[in-house]
């Protein structure tokens, strides 16, 4: 039976827009957005998106239109009377209230700003001036829209019978993938794949996928606006940009030196248990933990992002140890490019010594590697990064230089003030 | 957008049907049909069911209460105008005006004949008696009704989300062996799947799966409905009915070594080209091929259907040559139980010495080998073959003797009557 109504109300669309609601972020921005809210709410920054798979001419393959019209109706949301009653009513890591009602009053009444776009060597440049609370909200959905927007573009020359054959083997692999962590004791996996996502019906389809097939050993996701819908666990901590704008704001190298634990100062006072996470690799990890102060001993668990995996849990172990802690008692989160191999091979070599936790992102939404010809709808390593806070360049280094984000001299000056030492290039896939 | 008034209208069905239309069967029933109709309307006949994976234990898996409604179904189904118009217009094998107004005639006013049904053993006895004519359009929707039952059966068990991943499964399956058999130069390969498919819809996806994976390589599909629907060609032959209905109706042993030259003598009346393919295993190869009349070295090709696909080609090029006939010219259809992997092998040993072509059945329209615990949805051997014509035994003994069928006393004389030597038993897959 034709749906004649729904048929002609189809024909209403002027795009299909990627999206929806401001909820389809990651709820680590949401934290991130009520600490700025509350400390630093007249920050100015700029963020930009960088594609760090230079060989992927995104411009090419994107229309320029097409890309405005997403950015668009992105800005055109408002948050609904339900999303901003499931901010205020539900619990997020057992804890009701995480949200203030100054908070979620800004954010009801929040639109995402303007944004800046060329074009330039077959690259976009794309860049969000403005408040930092504001701008920060771009990050995601930014980089949503521009992963989508490939996908659709290499998806478009697709017969309907190659499609259906593309997501029955894109579907089969991540079950598979989803058998072989079955297999992992005391498993507990995150979703953190919003922003590279291969599309959000994708992204839906691979949580129902990991909640079917791990039930509690699914942690959740990082997207809000899914695990509304699917009434799961909203997951996620912090992130680069908070060391990275307190750093840029530092008046002197103390300052400097200071920053990153500045963060994670404020962060203890607005947040408790499983949000203390810390996030030590923005200026090199070794350093960060050598000069950490006494209290952050205190703190749940490491993130362990851009150092080799099996380094980092090591790093981590002997660190708590050097502080009198029982690393049995302290959790580790991997989210670094993870796979399968590599969430195996973490998982047989720290099981039993500390707490696991993995934040599944690229490989997880977006694993398309092979399935059309030329690797068309491979991933790529695109990041939304901030380049400036109150006019000052920001800077990440992390431990891999591959990574390392800022003007040359202020890396430099960074290298010395954290006293980084040579590092070695680890190779970044997604 | 909910369609109310479709899913209003969803709970007026009964029953899911099956079997929606008589020309959801196999084209070769049709063509030995209309040889039937012209020179043995009278013959009675009894055709049976017969599980040869006795450990299934269907009787156990289908309700007795839902087989009956299906087959109750199927006889209330009459040819449509547009599928008179379809056989009346289309073209077979490039030959118009394929049935004769007479046939057509006498299938317009044809419905399924009535049915016996009793359990045993955790099987299920269905028979059907009565004109052959008649009863010979059983066989195909009879086990299609039973396959799929017993896959619905199955699947009634699973969830939402585990039949998505199971079709995304098979479907991945079905087309990686497409895209191996895309491989082989000057393929011919046609679906004669029908009555052991998963499914219906099933069958017709691999269709469509063949289409679009193999084009032109694809011949066609023995499903008329989905031929009709889709616009491709439909094929087959002629089955071990015939030569066991006749061998059945001789008098003496005379005539019963002259039965299955009999068949392909009014076959040769009644049909040409393509369609003059031996059929010769019913009662062993090898001596039927010796004491073939000289004109049967005419015909088109030879199926190999019940031998070791390898030994039966090279003895059908021994014969061709024996006979004074270039292999090259001639055609050898292979289709007992065959998957990727045997027609590579056949391909390989046969291409350029002969003709092929490959009638994929059972292994291409339901491969669920594995997909469910236990091997729940695994194909079965089963059959439904004439058991007796006007009331003395049909006897049928192939090349391999797990397919013999027949009473013990009869099929030591048929061995005696054809100089059938003793046989090795090969397994019996599909």
């Amino acid at each position: 039976m034709t749906d004649l109504a729904k048929r002609v109300y189809d024909h209403t669309w002027k795009i299909d827009p990627i999206v929806r609601s401001l909820l389809d972020t990651d709820f680590y921005k949401l934290l991130m957005a009520q600490t700025i809210l509350r400390r630093h709410r007249d920050t100015q920054v700029t963020f930009g998106i960088q594609n760090r798979s230079r060989q992927v001419r995104i411009a090419d393959l994107v229309d320029e239109g097409e890309l405005r019209e997403q950015l668009d109706h992105a800005r055109s949301l408002r948050l609904t009377r339900g999303e901003a009653t499931w901010l205020r009513g539900n619990s997020f890591y057992g804890r009701r209230q995480m949200f203030s009602a100054e908070f979620i009053d800004w954010f009801e009444g929040f639109r995402l700003p303007d944004y800046h776009l060329e074009k330039r060597d077959g690259q976009y440049l794309l860049t969000f001036h403005g408040l930092w609370v504001e701008t920060t909200l771009w990050e995601v959905p930014a980089l949503a829209i521009l992963n989508e927007l490939r996908s659709r573009g290499v998806l478009r020359h697709l017969g309907k019978f190659e499609l259906q054959v593309l997501y029955a083997r894109a579907m089969t692999r991540v079950w598979e993938k989803i058998e072989r962590l079955k297999r992992l004791p005391d498993l507990s996996i995150a979703d953190f794949g919003t922003r590279r996502r291969h599309g959000f019906l994708w992204q839906d389809w691979c949580v129902e996928a990991m909640l079917a097939g791990l039930g509690p050993r699914f942690l959740g996701t990082s997207n809000c606006l899914i695990a509304q819908r699917r009434e799961v666990e909203a997951v996620g901590t912090n992130a680069h940009e908070l060391p990275m704008v307190y750093a840029a704001l530092a008046e002197d190298d103390e300052g400097l030196a200071a920053a990153p634990y500045a963060v994670l100062a404020d962060w203890q006072q607005d947040y408790d248990g499983n949000l203390l996470v810390i996030l030590p690799d923005t200026y090199g990890t070794a350093g960060f933990l050598e000069r950490a102060p006494e209290w952050m001993t205190a703190w749940t668990g490491i993130r362990i992002d851009s150092k080799d995996p099996i380094e980092g849990g090591e790093e981590a172990i002997a660190w708590w140890r050097s502080r009198g802690c029982d690393p049995q008692a302290k959790l580790a989160i991997f989210s670094d490019g993870l796979d399968v191999e590599a969430i195996e091979t973490i998982h047989a070599r720290f099981h039993g010594r500390m707490r696991l936790g993995y934040g599944w992102g690229t490989l997880l939404t977006n694993d398309f590697r092979g399935l059309v010809p030329d690797g068309a709808l491979d991933p790529i390593s695109i990041v939304c990064k901030v380049l400036d806070a109150n006019g000052r360049p920001a800077v990440k280094i992390s431990d891999n230089p591959t990574k390392a984000i800022g003007p040359a001299d202020e890396i430099a000056r960074y290298k010395r003030v954290f006293g980084v030492p040579e590092q070695a290039a680890l190779p970044v896939l997604v």
